[in-house]
């Protein structure tokens, strides 16, 4: 099979009975149709089919080294920096495709099955750990192009250091029973993106959990029984392009996964009841370099995006000459440059690990995603301070069609636009930075990879320090060094 | 008549058949049932209620000088610290009965007017001015407890530091005929809030003009002929007040006012065509102090509420341990602190002025008004980083009476609340601060007095700095002091 | 006795055979002589000086109720709000004439001496209290006009959390022994400012200590057998008041203070081995709001100083048409009005304690001690960044009286000032921020109550905020209230 | 000849009779011996020790294409990718000799030399332009290994945007007259740091000058008839390393320059009267790349030493537990980590310009250059923070050989360090950040290349965003394009 296009997705979405709860109703019929996913599954559709365009094909596709099918780049196990170049072009294709607002374009979990597959021999031999079944997932989703999401977060119920769950009735989801055919899940894990929307959900955990029944990982069809997904809020403002120009194309919904003593077969099962497999599979597979990769390279795409409209504001407001606004904008500018550097140095310091593959070097990518979390929120706001009380004036497609139309066009013209290229650009930027919708995307970015404030004490803890202790000791001549 | 109540209020404003377009339609039938509208109108009527209510009447109404009817207390002029007191009690009823969510109550405009009213002797034997129709509007807003939007911002054409209007038609509303009946206006205005659901519109100029044409004042009915109110898209997120707790009751609107030769009658004009009357009007009344007095009466309120909700959100998931939880807390509590010491010094060093009324003391309001719009758009985002991702698992009021319940009741529990409470506190804070209301309201509050880099400047070039040069000069005996 | 004048102080000071050790000797003869103390002495000095003044006499001093003597305002027990203005205006008296340069101006110590006594009932009754004694010396301390330093900080040897002295001989300051004399103390405490340079030491502990043995309070004369202080190198950039107009007057010496079996006397101890009375000497005493009332009068004063410091900068490089310039003046403005507004709320809202004296209401002074080690530093960044490079080019007074003159007088004036008076100004602005002096003082006023990040905790955790939290319980109808 | 050592260097110093004016007098005898200059000359000249150690001289040196002599690295123009790697090495070996804190180690002021000479085409053929003559001062200074300061700042008269220079006198160094000599200069010039102590002086001007007779180039011996070098204040602290472990090593002293009529020979001239050319011979020359790309790889060297201090102060009093802490040295890492990317990128996307000579990448380098100078003084805060009131304890080297070192061990210990040890290591974070020396290393780094404000403008104006606003404009479907 290999590479599919956008009407297979949306097909096989349609064909799953996947039990998607809206609120306060199961959702029936066709997925694709429905208001609030309309939008996002053709969007990502049009990404699927980029990969049968014949001028494109040759960048987003490699040959499948089992089937000799063209298959997606984002699946391909890069063994040299050429291989990483290719990867990052094809993710910033379908980025730029996308403008940087699909934060879970299908390439982002290609990319984290891709290098699960890649280090499976951290599992070998330890118990209970089945390392085939991870290459046999590879396997499947490279041919048949699978869409998945994943869940790894707990249920926010008590966020103290020491708090260990004691209610009679799993809150995380935990593996309750085992028996011939697999494991029994029972409970809830938050915040899949996306959720109910792809072919299947990776379920596995985030490091650093204690309680051996909830290390577990495997991968099942979206419409296993038992599994549910409960979605919040849709915050697709409407289906104009013209009044939300972003919602109604990107809004990606996130659900709360409630396994209801859901069976995951034996074939499926990637680890359970073993602590260290948990943390080992995240830590020391090359998950966190090469997905934070796939990351900041459609981040960078959505800062030129955000930069390409802090100044088409300025333009038709023709603020430029303020040094304040000009300071503005170099800020965007620096963080843009920073990001991109980051990026390429992760690439160019690239270095082989112990199973052969190539790792986008690790440090610069911590680095980029302990500051995107703050550049992005700020560079929201910049936006909003550019364009002041013309955020606010924001008449609809259906106003411009109406009497009021001369009105709106003397009106609401600007500098170096008409009125309905004025209003549009804004509304854009609304969408951006003031919507529901947009507002969750800040609140997404910020909360990529977990706490920021974690992450930072995390990069802290790994990175190098000793040898630069070590010159200033000498520096100084102290006693012990 | 005097203080009116809420079915006065809605009575009154149905009855206007005031031009309001929403969504390329103008409105027909009552305003008050209208989903955008209904909301806002009930909780404006409810204050109004408030001014009837036996236990309360007292501190929101004084008997009118002119009928003896108890009138409302924003309308008072104030001639002793006393009354500045009773004015701020009054406020804050108002204040805390919407949570300091409600930008426009009636307070500020009425204060508004009654600040004009008390120093329209500026404007005597002035050119095309008539200080009685201030007086006059005074009257009649006191005694029919008349209700205002205002409007002071041209169109936001081209904001370079340089820009003279060269369009053929008026872009900015302009005087632009005159005959024995009145004035005729032609052009628009920004950004009235509420407006088309108040009983009138107050029209001036922000000082700093060049064009004497664009320099006038009056007010003028809502339904006055060739006036239109072009609404934004509305912020209402629904009418559950589980889902949508504060867009359903506190969503105001912002409209473009356009007047299509609109006549203004003689004895509604306050001045035209005079520049200087129109600096003076609002520089050297009592306008910003008393308005200014009301707002951060509002805002304290704002941040009380604000404050509350961060420590329940603190409280609901249990992160009152970790060290910058604390801090962010202790950043909301100082900013509290600050405004309300600013207010208080405001009306403890209140002095009387050339009018034999007493104005709050204006520095500590304007170094306020510097404030509260950093503040605020800090304050709502310390909410987001201490929601984290309960901010984004927010199921609807229907989930909860929906098959979903008992998973929603296990699984969103949090340490110190139940499911439903917990959601239902998630929900405020995404509705205060990331709902396209509250990030609506961030920008409101960041823009309430203008730009604030503007407001920076201002304060600097009229802060008395002299005396403490001199200390300096004085210091290192310098030669010229 | 009463109110001693400046030769007093010296002259008591000398005859003192305090050991104090500078660079490695101990310094003989008279300190008030010593390079490193002598500016700093007699700047102190003139403080007493103004006592005697006729003209200021009346606003420093009132009669002692013990001897009809006049005696130093800043021991007076306030009873009324009038008294605390009276305060207020002596301190501030003290202020101005040192430019809020003086962190440990004699009214600060005064100023504890006076709550500790006034406060001395919290210890009536408990094990190893001996509350006379602080009523003994509040009354020497007033009649003689004697002068303290204080500290209460234990050696900076490891800051983890939980970490217990484990060395066999005392590090942080112990009760090693009693005897029929008194008790015996060895160990360090880090930090008097001025130690040495005083009359006496009060000696006391930070709260929250375990160990009883540290438990402690007592005062005793500077020259007490076994106490050494140890300076810091001294930061008197030279006697030159053109090239060091701050560090020639105000460098204040800070010292460790060792105690070398130091005999404290009965009749000087407070209380020992009491981890309670420890506690609330300090927490339930009026000690924190009479101290920061003090501290933030003269912060007050401070920033005055550096804002006037700040606009002559502008105006003698002309930069004041700059919009970022205006931005950061105003930044400074804002942050005085906080800081007044926050004292003026102490004062109008003061109460009466339960021993008959009146507070300075607490939290608006905990808000200022909490934002003023944050405002300082960075008005200190600001006059940098007004300054640029002329903080660099700075000859000294020898090159104005050397053959350079005309060239300097030519090539270093400013727009608005001539070289010398140019430079003067300079000078003065580096060394506000940028002489190991200035940075002192910023650091010095930064940590002035302790760690920022634990004052801003204790604000959190001693606010009163269920009343906040009941409102929004309310506005939801949560079911737990 | 070629590449010198340290005797030559200091030899060839004390030869010159440089006219150099030190707190009101002019300096007499040796330089080398003079307390103000001891130490940087003699760190300077222990980098020209390194070019002739075995271990380094091959990558220190390169053969000269005139003579064949080794000649340092730093003056060659570089023709590849490997070329700039080579610089960089080199640069990084005196940088990391120095601890990045020599801001004109002869390296940057050799690689302004070698960028003028290799771009000296663009002044080929214009009016009053000696391009000859840059090529000539290139082969001298690449065969003696001369030494340089430059100046091209003007005196700090006034700042307003449109401040003309309207003194009878020059004030900025202005061409008063010219003969079959040369050019004669009156004037001074700001800020030449190392001024008196480099054996030449590079004067050329800022670009965006108006005055045709402040347009000019050129490089004189520091000893010519008419030239003073004015200096401030020495920030060397004292010779002892225990106490001023930088100052004593580093201090570089900045001079104002005045030129008193003096005679700029022909031969040495580049351009005069020549407002454009003053302009290219910066702008379009490879100055600006290769210098920032010297200056950041200096850079990151002292990012790294201020790490590698923060982390021993943390260790030092155990404290790497704190959240807060973690966060601190997390933001430093960023920092560092970023400067390297952009370093590094600015070398792998290096290109060819139009005269055959690579030129490191300038746009990752101007960001570079618009994020240092607030990361500096960020990160020397954050050092003070951690540092607390171990900052301010500082016993002197001679305090630890005198009686008191009993007390020192006990009461000054660190958790993982001995008192002595503990001392160096927060004296260095002192005199790194807080001693007037580190202070004006902050300065210095934040005006580097001039105000941050400004070259975050050019940024903003110079930066690609056409094709960005034009995929905006795509995305809107807007009008024009």
């Amino acid at each position: 099979m290999g590479a599919i296009n956008g009407k297979d997705f949306i097909d096989r979405l349609n064909q799953q009975k996947t039990e998607i709860w809206y609120n306060g109703k199961k959702i029936e019929g066709n997925i694709s149709e429905h208001p609030a996913f309309k939008g996002i599954i053709h969007t990502k559709a049009s990404l699927y089919d980029l990969q049968n365009e014949p001028s494109l094909t040759g960048q987003m596709t490699f040959k499948s080294p089992i089937t000799g099918n063209p298959v997606g780049i984002s699946y391909l196990q890069p063994k040299t920096k050429e291989d990483l170049k290719k990867r990052r072009k094809m993710i910033k294709i379908w980025a730029k495709h996308t403008n940087g607002m699909m934060g879970r374009s299908p390439d982002y979990m290609n990319t984290a099955i891709m290098s699960f597959a890649s280090t499976e021999n951290i599992l070998k031999g330890k118990e209970n750990c089945f390392p085939e079944n991870i290459i046999a997932l590879y396997e499947r989703a490279l041919e048949e192009d699978l869409s998945f999401t994943h869940t790894l977060i707990t249920p926010q119920v008590n966020r103290a250091h020491l708090y260990f769950e004691d209610s009679k009735d799993p809150i995380a989801a935990k593996v309750i029973d085992q028996n011939e055919k697999g494991i029994v899940i029972k409970g809830a894990r938050l915040l899949a993106t996306q959720g109910g929307i792809t072919d299947e959900v990776l379920v596995y955990s985030a490091p650093g959990l204690f309680d051996p029944s909830e290390a577990f990982a495997f991968s099942i069809p979206s419409d296993t029984k038992g599994l549910k997904f409960i979605c919040r809020e849709s915050f697709v403002g409407g289906e104009s392009a013209f009044d939300h120009p972003l919602s109604s194309k990107y809004e990606e919904m996130d659900t709360v996964i409630v396994f209801d003593n859901v069976l995951v077969p034996w074939d499926r099962v990637f680890f359970y009841d073993n602590v260290e497999a948990s943390n080992i599979f995240i830590l020391q597979s090359s998950f966190y370099p090469n997905a934070i990769h796939q990351v900041i390279t459609r981040q960078v795409v959505k800062i030129e995006f955000l930069l390409g409209i802090a100044e088409l504001l300025v333009q038709t407001i023709n603020v430029g000459e303020y040094q304040h606004i000009q300071e503005k904008l170099s800020e965007i500018i620096v963080g843009l440059e920073t990001m991109k550097a980051l990026a390429d140095k992760s690439e160019t310091h690239a270095e082989i690990d112990e199973w052969g593959n190539i790792r986008p070097c690790y440090i610069p990518l911590q680095a980029a995603s302990v500051i995107f979390p703050r550049l992005y929120p700020r560079f929201c706001e910049i936006i909003q301070l550019i364009g002041a009380s013309g955020m606010v004036t924001l008449p609809s497609e259906k106003d411009f069609h109406s009497k009021l139309r001369t009105d709106l066009d003397q009106y609401l013209q600007g500098a170096s636009k008409d009125a309905e290229d004025r209003v549009k650009i804004f509304r854009l930027a609304w969408d951006l930075t003031m919507s529901s919708f947009g507002t969750r995307q800040i609140h997404y970015e910020r909360y990529f990879f977990g706490d920021p404030i974690r992450l930072a004490g995390k990069l802290y803890k790994s990175y190098p320090l000793d040898g630069l202790v070590g010159k200033v000791n000498d520096f100084l001549n102290l006693k012990d060094k």
